[in-house]
């Protein structure tokens, strides 16, 4: 991955990110400076993706302890909750987020004990960025462990943008194509496009062009055509919530994608870190899938793609029954089905 | 439908088209009085749809024969006949151009036999305008075939446009819809806004809201999610090419809306005239799918939607096999599998 670029940091007492709405006409940060500004930008997809929306609410904490005026761990500990709940209402898919907060959460219990709130800052913002490190270690793992998906060769189908971009770097499903690439795999990836807010077209060609890994954009209804002509061999995505049985939340349109790949003998798996596998959601029946806005349906570049007064719908996620997923790839090895079993023995290794 | 209207006509001397690149936004008429403007409207997408850019060639070569300088039936059969050559060059797949510049081309071998160029022109005229007028009495025809597929309050997908923008007036599949509703049905239209082109977005919406037929937008991948959740009762569809067996050429991602609908249990039907099906085509894998530019894309509204370098794919069309389809409505009734006796025996009723 080029070291020009990040997609979201601590730097000098402030979140900085990339801002990916403006991707790839501009390369502009955000400098980030209170919880209330945090929360907006994971809302308007300034930052986005399981990993990083986790990554983002855990500085987002850091930087609630920064603003913060307590003079006591109780005062802390309450501006603290406080700055959790309105992190918390940003976005109901994606299960990183919740994840986060509650390891921040779990700091702040303990670090508000005491009355020592600057010692307390501290430690909240040692956890953040221990949070932000790991995120890529574990993309790093979990990419390794699925180079063996990939031959050489493959022609690997991805939806959405699970890449560095939609977390703190090297990414899921692309981290499993940076992989492969870094083990001598020849790869070519096809993106689909991902309407409405285009990651696959904006980010994930962008962060692929910069890594000089071939990248071909394909509208989301071209998939299965290109299957059915025998021009893709592997499909790899990434997930905004895993549920217990297997069943995977992902960006809109990777159900369908996952359908096709089954119809033409495609494998099809799921990469994603253990912190989006939910064991506490029974199945995908149970994830609450996020209905958005309807002007990103409604509206490109400021113009109307529709006619004024016709309504749209905007459902941002949808929910891949396990039966279709060849393999979910964790950054502690490849799941596979009865995945009730497997996805558990996760949790509790050796 | 709305009186206000039209897509296409012979007026005074030229072939007058709703210009279909510029809705919603603007309403404009373009005013064509070359056989070259006429072609140059069919590969840009001023007129689209298959039963129209028959309609669109066939005036056409109406065009072609008012514009000739020929002062012998056989000076005007070489002009008709270069006119038709440089009108089959515009688009390879709908076979509803081939089928009208066949009847064309019958006239002129007729009509020029003798000197009369005057009365020539009037009889090429007079076809044209006869199949225009055909088109729309042909889709009340399989519009009202199909209201037996609707039940009252169905929801109902469809991909692309095929409507009264598709064809000289009523539509195929919203043929369908616009029969059910002028028999009392209710009906709810989900229409997919049909990257890249949005004819969905722009053009179904457009014609549905003008005729108060409930209509809500969805980006292509949304269609599954929907299916999933039980919110889709039926789809139907328009055709491109549909071969012998029953294999139907449509937009790029009817495939995929077609695998979702059997998957789900969703009565899949196409609509389509006669002069849509070819039995000179054994099957789906003989029909040349268009790859059109590149441009449609990667640019929307004038902006880049994708990084600059990054290639794209553009088939414009997809085949759904005939084991997907419930049944294929036309003007003759509705047929069902086998449709390699079904289809032919539409040919030689009675």
């Amino acid at each position: 991955m080029s070291d020009a670029w990040f997609t979201l940091r601590w730097q000098d007492g402030a979140v900085v990110m990339l801002d990916q709405r403006r991707l790839p006409a501009e390369e502009t940060y955000l400098t980030l400076t209170s919880v209330e500004e945090v929360a907006c930008a994971i809302e308007d997809l300034a930052v986005r993706g399981a990993p990083a929306i986790g990554c983002a609410a855990a500085l987002g904490m850091a930087l609630a302890a920064r603003e913060s005026r307590a003079h006591s761990g109780t005062e802390l500990h309450a501006d603290l909750a406080s700055a959790a709940e309105r992190l918390a209402r940003t976005r109901p898919t994606a299960v990183n987020l919740f994840w986060a907060l509650g390891r921040m959460r779990s700091v702040a219990d303990r670090v508000c004990s005491g009355d020592d709130v600057e010692a307390a800052r501290g430690e909240l913002l040692a956890e953040a960025e221990n949070l932000v490190e790991q995120d890529v270690a574990v993309c790093r793992a979990l990419g390794d462990a699925g180079v063996e998906i990939v031959c050489d060769g493959a022609r690997v189908l991805t939806h959405c943008n699970a890449g560095a971009l939609a977390t703190a770097g090297w990414g899921t499903a692309l981290g499993v194509v940076r992989s492969a690439v870094a083990a001598g795999r020849r790869v070519e990836v096809l993106a689909d496009e991902t309407r409405p807010f285009l990651q696959g077209a904006r980010l994930t060609a962008w962060e692929l062009a910069r890594d000089r890994i071939p990248v071909t954009v394909i509208t989301d209804n071209m998939a299965g055509h290109l299957m059915a002509r025998g021009e893709v061999d592997l499909v790899v995505v990434g997930a905004d919530r895993i549920a217990a049985n297997g069943d995977v939340a992902n960006k809109i349109g990777t159900y369908p994608v996952a359908l096709l790949a089954r119809e033409h003998g495609i494998p099809f798996y799921v990469a994603a870190p253990l912190s989006t596998i939910d064991l506490d959601t029974a199945d995908g029946s149970e994830i609450p899938i996020e209905e958005r806005g309807s002007a990103e349906v409604t509206h490109l570049a400021g113009q109307a793609l529709i006619p004024e007064g016709v309504p749209v719908r905007h459902p941002a996620f949808d929910v891949t029954p396990a039966r279709l997923v060849s393999g979910i790839v964790t950054e502690r090895g490849i799941a596979r089905a009865p995945y009730a079993e497997t996805l558990r023995s996760l949790f509790t290794p050796g």
